[in-house]
């Protein structure tokens, strides 16, 4: 697989125009373009530049509507429901976690529970935003029904990430991850590097594992049956119906709390539908905030510092790695697989954007067939 | 392996009057036995009867103090920090979420958070108390470490369960379950029925696959390494960092919100220091909580109908199983194992109980030495 780097001013400029492009303002275009360059600076490569095309789609298909606005339809000191009406999702999501920290920061927690939004990009960005504020950040998503619950042959549950983020030094605690095994994102990448999937992730229409990421993917979105297995396997022997549970927590907190749509019933007919939840709770409301992020930051160092596992280099704390890409990728460029870069030509095209300006001369002879084609 | 059946009666009466008899008032055994006795009834063998030794010896070794009363020693409208001063950790729980749910029933959401306390039997208990009043329940504990984390060799963490509970009909959403692939509980069944362990549960002292549970269980007392594998395997691969993360989180409410012991510090010097985290959100701040109900329990059935994996004959929502196992059981009795009905004849003949009259005449000859001996 061949990879063009870009600096992280690259590409935010050309997702800056991009998104202006599509209709949206200046200060729109560059909240997305925060959400979408956090994921790739964190290495988190699935929910970055690659997801363009999705976004893309999105808006075209009207799925995404450009001039939406999010809007409380409920509200208590300690919590919001907030309508999307089919904007986008970081857009809407970021004005949903600053209602939760503003909440929070009076009341002492909030939870905020949005319907009808879009794709909002990686989960972790919002949790950040309230760690970054000094209060301990939730966020989760539902999405398209990709996990088949246990002895299930049919995705019911979206990828239905939960991220937690948590003020510590030297750096935050900040875990986000799908309660899948693995989210879409992961099968779109071995879908484009033509790999096949490692055992234990899919499954296929009749409910048999399955290693093949463009079956896997089609069927999804064919809702022909099958998908991609719980956090612990698709047996209860190894806790597949725990993965299944924590699927269910954030459902609770998306589409029960907000009243949406859980996630069997978005992107059908026409209809996205996604839904969201925000938590933000003030360490204050237990005391000493302070000496909590001390002892916190101590026993995560205790963590780092165990005794490692034989032929193990590193014991990692969550975040960590992010935190580390980061410092690389800012310093040193990111790189974009080629054929996410195809992608970003044919939006250049579709767009009218110069691409040789944006992206450079690319040899694109490694590239696999755009999906836009 | 043999069992022997009881009526719910005889256990409760025999459980309330051992707890009288080490010295807590009949109002606490009765609580005490309510806690122990819903894990037999939902069919979780391992934390109700079974467990009994595990008290005693706490009670005998001062780990767990009688006559402790729990304090609250900081608290706000929606969240409260209590020190259990080292007692019964049923009992202080109760209490704990008692307070979580006044509050949330005035505030509309709240978290307890509980230090120096002991185990306190199934999470689920203290999430159905929240969800007996009609509001969203989440229950957590941290435990001795046993949960070694991905690329270690040592356990830092507990089984960390969490627990959480939402109104639905016909009955509940009710999940319980440690963020190991399995608790410590099940290791210790497997040994009373001398079976060896499935692959990918538990890890030696040099962090190797083990399937030896006397081993991984002697490990974990004298903390010589090794211990139970996160949820999702020990490896990345197939997601046990994430496994570790939603030990974090429930790490983050119980030992860092209430500045008790992390797992890797309980249960050492004679200390026990078990923490425990409580949530409850009442469902009305996101508006009509009657019309959510119905929602969420649509959405439980459509589940239950889902299509089935080949093979598969019925496909569950969490806590289907609990309600079916508690029918079952208050009608028909429950299944004692030989070597737990062994333990509990010597707990009679340490309190000198007449183990006759509450447990019948027993033939021991399929028993295991006890645990006592």
């Amino acid at each position: 697989m061949s990879y063009i780097r870009y600096s992280y001013e690259q590409l935010k400029t050309f997702c800056c125009d991009a998104f202006e492009k599509f209709g949206f303002t200046k200060d729109e275009a560059e909240s997305i373009t925060d959400v979408l360059l956090l994921s790739d600076v964190y290495g988190i490569e699935s929910h970055g530049m690659q997801r363009l095309v999705r976004y893309h789609k999105g808006i075209e298909k009207g799925l995404i509507k450009v001039d939406a606005k999010p809007e409380i339809v409920f509200e208590t000191t300690v919590s919001a429901v907030i309508d999307g009406h089919d904007g986008m999702g970081q857009l809407i999501s970021i004005e949903a976690m600053k209602t939760a920290i503003k909440k929070a920061k009076k009341s002492g927690m909030a939870v905020v529970s949005v319907r009808n939004s879009n794709h909002f990009g990686i989960a972790g960005y919002y949790a950040k935003m309230a760690c970054d504020e000094g209060l301990v950040g939730f966020a989760m998503t539902n999405s398209e029904a990709i996990m088949v619950p246990t002895y299930s042959r049919l995705a019911m549950l979206g990828s239905n990430p939960i991220a937690i983020s948590m003020p510590a030094e030297p750096y935050p605690f900040f875990f986000d991850s799908s309660t899948t095994v693995v989210t879409r994102g992961k099968l779109e990448i071995y879908n484009k590097l033509s790999k096949p999937l490692p055992d234990g992730w899919a499954l296929d229409e009749n409910g048999k594992p399955c290693t093949d990421a463009s079956r896997v993917l089609k069927n999804i979105v064919g809702k022909n049956g099958g998908g991609i297995v719980p956090l612990g396997s698709d047996t209860e022997l190894l806790g597949g119906h725990k993965g299944y549970g924590y699927g269910m927590l954030c459902e609770i907190f998306c589409s029960i709390f907000s009243g949406g749509l859980t996630s069997n019933h978005t992107h059908i007919g026409g209809k996205g539908g996604t839904c969201h939840g925000f938590m933000a709770i003030d360490p204050a409301v237990f005391g000493d905030a302070e000496g909590m992020k001390e002892r916190f930051s101590v026993f995560l160092q205790e963590l780092r510092d165990a005794p490692k596992a034989e032929g193990a280099e590193r014991i990692y704390t969550h975040g960590e790695k992010e935190i580390l890409a980061s410092a690389d990728r800012m310093k040193n460029g990111i790189d974009v697989n080629i054929n996410t870069v195809a992608e970003m030509k044919d939006l250049c095209e579709y767009l009218n954007m110069d691409s040789v300006k944006y992206l450079g001369d690319v040899d694109f002879s490694a590239a696999k067939q755009s999906s836009y084609k």
